[in-house]
């Protein structure tokens, strides 16, 4: 019986996610679900995306939160068109939500949409959003053994950024051994080891998403 | 119809939880419901405790993972009786699977039972385990807004352990914002500002886990 409530429930948003899907192609806008644990550095790449890509093509992002506006409020800052999401204490975005924001953002005059979704590395993977691709930002705090203990957002993911390489010398942190099993869990997955803080490495990602952005 | 759905598993849970909030009691061990971010440092928390502790009380410990055994096997290695949950993708432990636990190691012969719940700063929090207190671990590499955005996690605990405080040097992380935070949020939780990689600021953690198992 529980089992059947949570079926009806993703069927539900299945059902939304398709519309969301459409209503992106209809536009010709690409939308990246980014997804993570809280502080890997989600907004952190959504500014520097912003930062890299904004002459070429314009961003509009959708914030997801359970609470506060501070990851709008970045984002705004920069002058990119933002919708804050309040999830009012759910620890994932859905559908419907994401939904609700395309439709306050004005499609015609946007290339991609930056949704930045709840910080959890369970529950986001569980909902289609209707995005164009998944990404999944890690980071070299969080320790290089987060791929095998959280399959599921990684057996999902287009795209693996691997954040904060600035940091290595601080950590133990076994980079080939994360790539190794991130190939083993999902071949087609690909990824970017970079530094949002410094910026080393987010030229290939911000080529990624370009390239993405004009298929 | 599904907010009821929720709430009888939820109502459900807490009976399960006075039981084993019972067990413990009638065992005279406390347990610590270890809870916290993908990589914030639980099981390191739960390895240093153990050291520290280990010759004046007796530890053991429930290890709650959605997949390997790779955090039983680190606290197994210390020769503390461990119990492994997998939660088979759940992102919370739930108070059957630590009855299971408890019911799985020698009370008789425990002092404190450490439970290490899955890394997630939401779901976690809405499940009573009938545990003695909750402990949130959070880390400077994840940033200084953790607790406004992530409020029902800071709430409700009774201990906060900000770890990873060696690698300050390498981040922007404002102890006194997060320590003022938590205070207006929650002025009952105590905190302790630590380093599991280096041994600073343990003894107090420890000191506040000894003074529990003693009352």
């Amino acid at each position: 019986m529980q089992i059947k409530v949570v079926e009806n429930v993703l069927a539900a948003n299945d059902a939304i996610a398709a519309q969301n899907r459409e209503t992106l192609k209809r536009s010709g806008v690409i939308a990246l679900n980014v997804m993570g644990s809280p502080g890997a550095g989600k907004t952190s790449l959504v500014e520097q995306t912003i930062r890299l890509l904004g002459q070429r093509l314009r961003p509009a992002v959708i914030e997801g939160d359970i609470a506060t506006r501070y990851d709008a409020e970045r984002v705004a800052a920069l002058g990119a068109p933002v919708v804050h999401i309040a999830t009012g204490g759910e620890c994932h975005l859905d559908a419907p939500m994401v939904g609700q924001g395309l439709a306050n953002l004005d499609l015609a005059n946007a290339d991609v949409v930056l949704i930045e979704n709840v910080g959890n590395l369970v529950c986001p993977a569980e909902y289609d959003l209707g995005e164009t691709a998944k990404v999944v930002v890690t980071s070299v705090p969080e320790g290089d053994d987060k791929v095998e203990k959280y399959p599921l957002m990684f057996r999902i993911a287009d795209a693996v950024v691997i954040n904060k390489l600035d940091t290595m010398p601080s950590f133990t942190y076994d980079l080939d051994r994360v790539r190794a099993r991130l190939l083993d869990l999902n071949p087609n997955a690909v990824s970017f080891a970079l530094s949002c803080a410094t910026g080393q490495g987010l030229d290939a990602w911000a080529e990624w998403v370009a390239a993405r952005a004009a298929t």
